[in-house]
């Protein structure tokens, strides 16, 4: 993968969010992208200038010498860049309307397009990063809190990539061996081969099973955790919301990328990203809030990864928490009792016969009692098998995980086929699908068709 | 103005736009702007790099080593920088999180969070830009259309500023003449000195004059024409905007910098920017366009710089259509005479008592006939008197326009007292305070105050 693959085409993309900004970057990557730029610009000849340099100057559009913007282009020649190719990042003043006509006019000298996750593509493609760190890429753009972050992080500095791809180094040996074996079988070493190979398979396999522990956590962190914050009227839903949104926890993102479409709302707490369901609901005004009854609930509480049941402890148990208490003794729930500053009047023996003890929390929103204790049952729930996110290789996105379960799988056919005493050429099959699976993972052994489906859901200019 | 004044403070913001983005630059400017973001920085040292320079390396938070992004760095020394004073750019890989992580970290290594506008603001007390200048580096990213765009750009290229400041030299130098007599008034030189402050007045007052004729369609294109497409139900104004919206003409612009609060919608004709009042009712179902009547339509025409009324040929007049035409008759307005492509049953007679011919179209929606002339009619109308925006100097703020208009009052002042006989020096005191509103549009001559509350407007991060 180290020959550096140019395509034929330049391509331009603007690079920044939308919207209005102090900054745009409008970026260029290919074989002709200092030319195309520097058809463009008034200042010093962009394309005698050296690597990695700066420079001030103006677009002017070349059909009427008219000035588009002020700005300051960023060259970068290959191979040291971020698609190992010539790159130029025009940085100027900004605004939708200059940003789009230096684009237009860069696509006018013959630049394309580009498409999504194009400049990441031709990175990957070139050779400079693997699948797994392209796809950090966008997860670290996409993280909704510090812890996924670092994980984001720890992907693109290659450590799953060097993990994965030693456990494939280790199945290439043993095939190698194998075939020996097979190509020589007067050196009778069959039974060998078949421990060895045996060996090898369980071995990758313990190592996929580790890192396969890590995918709870690292999809939680990866796409947040689905949250229903569920009760019955006037329990005090509101209040905990109110805590939970305090100070710079909530993050709103942007998904879709445009302004008017789905916005989701994060909630971070202690790192792990609660996505809250149904907060259409309980944004409104506090009448409605209190509206919400079990059936508007039971939505919520299937999409849900997590519950939080909130139950007035001041005043006896009713029929609707008992059916919300049901409703979700199948889910991963944490029942907060609110009210401790009031007289408890709950019956906390039928309590108990409802739900483990362990799931119950006291708070009290008023006085914040409880408060600091939830947000640690929340994190514990989710890092609990999890010492230190920072250094643990993580896996985070469903591709990565599907394929380690097939490799998985591959290995368990390895094992179960050594033991039924089959024949060492098929067993070999297993092997080597390990051994694919495992290269998808990275790219070393990915189709086309992944290829492209995977970059197309990057962002623009990216 | 050509001294550099550095703040104490380095400061930092985020340059790009809110929102996940391929990249986001966090932006460092000030004295230890280099050493700041050496301390977050592995890879070269940032303070003995070339200046305008592009250095890879990451961000490490130094309370734990923890590696926070992979950047490209861009070091440019001072004097020859955005601000004047030592800039560092730190592109990054984008997102909320990691973005926000890094500018936490360089606030922690002693940057103060900058005010909106205050790298621009430092360019101004720094010397390197006037006040039109940077105000015009705001119109350019708010620009709406080309036109816009490229009033701003001239701005920006400073034309505004050598005009004005040539008109102050203008003044500076009669008045220096003025002093002079005055101090040897044994020269009796009284009459050859009113006669030059009347002449000077009068050539400065007529060059004001013409730069003030541009401020009408400079505001236009600085905000956009408030226009509102009125009609009965069932004439066309779906099909109208349709038309307009058509292809790449309509800009929506994020106005508060943030994702959810107003939205406004822009439609780009000819270059002129319409702003669309109570398209909210419009982008509706199609049923619901057409409830819009003549009562809710009362709103918008008040509103309205430019009222679109749509009249149905293929019908008579009736009440509702003689009331709108009767609510709008004082305003500008394009009477629009819809569905040519059905046989008229429209009383030309009477519409000619109602509306002058000269504010007549007629169209077919159906068939797109009249719809280039509705864009060259729009254009025209606001475009008429100037010839060529682009070497034109417009003024389009309005704090421009009121201080020109202040001089130019001055001046009145100074030639009706010549006129009348007043003493010299009292004239004098008319001339100066021209020369001083006149330094308050580029600066020279403007309070802390105003300063102040001008950069305070500028978006995060400039």
């Amino acid at each position: 993968m180290e020959q550096v693959i140019t395509a034929d085409e330049t391509i331009a993309a603007i690079s920044t969010p939308p919207g209005e900004g102090a900054i745009s970057i409008v970026r260029l990557s290919g074989l002709t992208a200092l030319e195309v730029a520097n058809s463009v610009f008034k200042g010093r000849d962009l394309t005698e200038v050296a690597s990695h340099t700066i420079n001030y100057g103006h677009i002017i559009d070349p059909d009427n010498d008219e000035t588009v913007d002020e700005v300051m282009v960023s060259v970068m020649r290959a191979p040291k860049t971020f698609t190992r190719e010539d790159v130029i990042e025009i940085n100027c003043h900004g605004g939708i309307v200059a940003t789009n006509r230096i684009l237009q006019l860069l696509l006018g000298q013959g630049a394309r397009l580009a498409e999504p996750g194009e400049f990441t593509k031709r990175a990957f493609l070139n050779g400079r990063i693997d699948l797994t760190q392209a796809e950090s890429v966008m997860d670290l753009i996409r993280a909704k809190t510090d812890r996924a972050m670092q994980v984001a992080v720890n992907q693109l500095d290659g450590n799953l990539n060097h993990l994965i791809t030693n456990l494939r180094q280790e199945i290439l040996e043993v095939l190698a061996q194998v075939e020996v074996n097979i190509d020589y079988p007067e050196y009778d070493t069959d039974e060998m081969t078949t421990q060895l190979l045996l060996e090898k398979a369980q071995v990758v396999k313990a190592a996929i099973a580790q890192l396969l522990q890590t995918a709870g956590q690292g999809k939680v962190l990866r796409e947040g955790l689905a949250t229903a914050i569920v009760g019955r009227p006037n329990v005090g839903k509101s209040s905990l919301l109110n805590h939970m949104l305090h100070e710079d926890k909530a993050i709103v993102t942007d998904v879709a990328g445009t302004t008017r479409d789905t916005l989701e709302e994060y909630v971070n707490v202690r790192g792990v990203p609660l996505k809250l369901i149904d907060t259409a609901g309980i944004h409104d005004t506090d009448d409605k809030v209190e509206k919400i009854g079990v059936e508007r609930s039971r939505a919520a509480i299937t999409q849900a990864d997590l519950i939080l049941l909130v139950l007035d402890q001041s005043r006896p148990l009713t029929q609707e928490d008992r059916d919300l208490l049901a409703a979700t003794a199948d889910k991963k729930r944490i029942v907060i009792l609110n009210k401790q500053d009031l007289p408890a009047q709950l019956d906390q023996q039928e309590l108990a016969t409802l739900v483990d003890a362990k799931d119950v929390l006291t708070t009290s929103a008023l006085t914040s009692e409880g408060m600091t204790a939830l947000d640690e049952r929340i994190a514990e729930l989710f890092f609990g098998g999890i010492e230190n996110s920072q250094t643990t290789v993580m896996v985070s996105n469903s591709r990565q995980i599907g394929l380690l379960r097939q490799a998985q799988h591959d290995l368990d056919g390895v094992i179960d086929g050594i033991q039924a005493g089959m024949p060492i050429d098929l067993v070999q099959i297993d092997m080597t699908s390990a051994w694919d699976n495992l290269g998808q993972i990275t790219g070393d052994a990915a189709p086309d068709e992944l290829i492209t489906q995977l970059f197309s859901q990057f962002c623009l200019g990216k």
